[in-house]
């Protein structure tokens, strides 16, 4: 594994991932100095007090400047503006990337505000939770997760095994892809399921036949799962479901068509078909935790609460002796 | 809490509720002699080498006879063959109940072949995990959930006030509910999300764009909280879908309109709309946490790998005298 040390890494934005990224780098000695860059002043002030970097600035142009690696760590919706602001100040030779959950559309805004002789690798770390905000963070957050990255072009392959080199010093391993096959990935493995969760928590808090109290009452009987990630920052989310349309619009078609054909075995009572269909998502579980992207323990290794203390023997409660207090 | 201790204890079926039961009740000491009756004679031999009861038999009504509680914990779809074989042998005054995932179909299935003198209390704890079979339980399964009970109408109060105190002896909270109405309510909180987590694994595994080991790899986008639920047990899934279709069909209804509106939100890119639904669903997962239903850990507290060591100092390279060995 190539190691890398950069001199200045800039970060624009600093929630959960930015925050990690902060982190991870500076305990595995990635980069020399970090430069924290925010649109809230209030955000800025936290990532201070956090002591997540050496440079604090609410000017993204300033952040960068003399930055041999540039990360877009802000919502997706947000780029555009951000590139126009930061290009002027970015030097040649340096590296801008981003960690958005779309590729194609980052490609399309940013792109064209990439100055001459600045590598433009746009990535995606496949890691995250549900909380948000740069006190959300932790350096572990990458290690043993993919980070995807889509090159363009004319980016010399040095600059992108560099980027690689830091993204594998976090822990992660890195995948290199075409931007939109990126998004039709993601479609499946991670925009639709934040979709179908969203919905399915909406609809229950709508129904008038069962109240609230009997939901969240009930919840283990797996939907409290579907609540996870439909707690995920919404404005992020907003932006992923309005940049990566049409990939997201296919995925979803192909999920619906097979839940008609679910819908009519439930409705015909076809058991055979639906036993089939039960018994071969169990393999794909068994594949994702061989590759050791999800722990094998049953419930996600959910804590369990001791059951009460067995009731006393009778004599105990009969002779007393016991102290209460 | 009322203190309740059973002569006997018959567990008909012994897969992840009935081993978790038997393992509770001898822990919590609910009860002095535990049955075990299974169909299959390889499972009834796993339960004896986990030494979870003190009599194993082939015979259900074997098991029965002499019992003062009974627990169906079969498929619900082996019921009303079970309730055939034990009727005769249930002693006037035993409660007969059971842990299946519907209701009102027990009911209807079970009930006319319960003898007079014998209280019929179906139930139903929402607990569980994906993993099945003799050797998937543990006595904390029960702690801090809910247990729902059904009892029929002419089932005598301290009949249904003894088996309460049976499942709080065992950590739950115990709820009365209309055998329909459970239905409904689960549906929602556990049909409904099996059936999509279902639906969008199998979907994953059928597309031709995306690689089986790119869903795989990239899982943790989201996709692999689906898994765990859709790697549940197969043959109850069937029966669960088989016998409570009309509940989970009205409200396959509601989500599929629900998401009819999302998907119009995407095509369109309505930000405003994305965002506001977005925005309403993180204050259920609150409630969950708060009514101890969830872990208010990041991630479900998975457990997170470390990055790997940082790179040594220069001048340890430099100069030796490390011991690779």
């Amino acid at each position: 594994m190539m190691s890398v040390k950069f001199r200045k890494l800039a970060l624009i934005g600093i929630g959960l991932i930015g925050s990690s990224i902060a982190l991870a780098a500076r305990r595995q000695g990635l980069a020399e100095m970090i430069a924290i860059s925010t649109r809230k002043s209030e955000t800025l002030e936290e990532a201070r007090a956090l002591n997540l970097g050496d440079i604090y600035t609410l000017d993204a142009a300033e952040a960068v400047r003399g930055a041999d690696l540039v990360i877009l760590c802000a919502p997706v919706g947000a780029y555009e503006a951000i590139a126009k602001a930061i290009a002027p100040a970015l030097e040649p030779g340096a590296i801008l990337s981003d960690v958005g959950s779309v590729k194609a559309h980052v490609v399309k805004v940013v792109g064209p505000h990439v100055p001459a002789g600045v590598s433009f690798i746009p990535g995606h770390p496949i890691a995250g939770t549900e909380h948000s905000g740069p006190s959300a963070g932790f350096a572990e957050l990458f290690a043993g997760r993919w980070c995807i990255l889509t090159p363009q072009p004319d980016v010399p392959q040095a600059q992108t095994e560099k980027l690689a080199a830091f993204w594998e010093g976090m822990g992660s391993d890195v995948e290199i892809m075409e931007a939109g096959h990126h998004d039709m990935v993601l479609a499946i493995t991670s925009h639709i399921p934040h979709l179908i969760a969203y919905n399915i928590v909406g609809t229950a808090d709508d129904l008038e036949t069962v109240t609230k109290s009997e939901v969240i009452k009930f919840s283990a009987g797996g939907f409290r799962d579907f609540t996870r990630i439909a707690a995920s920052d919404p404005v992020m989310w907003r932006d992923v479901f309005l940049t990566n349309r049409e990939a997201v619009l296919e995925m979803l078609g192909r999920f619906l068509e097979d839940l008609s054909v679910l819908q009519r075995a439930v409705d015909s009572g076809d058991g055979p078909a639906l036993e089939s269909i039960f018994t071969r998502t169990r393999a794909i579980r068994r594949s994702i935790i061989s590759a050791g992207q999800e722990t094998a323990a049953p419930d996600f290794g959910r804590p369990h609460e001791a059951p009460p203390a067995p009731a006393a023997p009778l004599f105990v409660r009969e002779h007393g002796g016991g102290d209460d207090a």
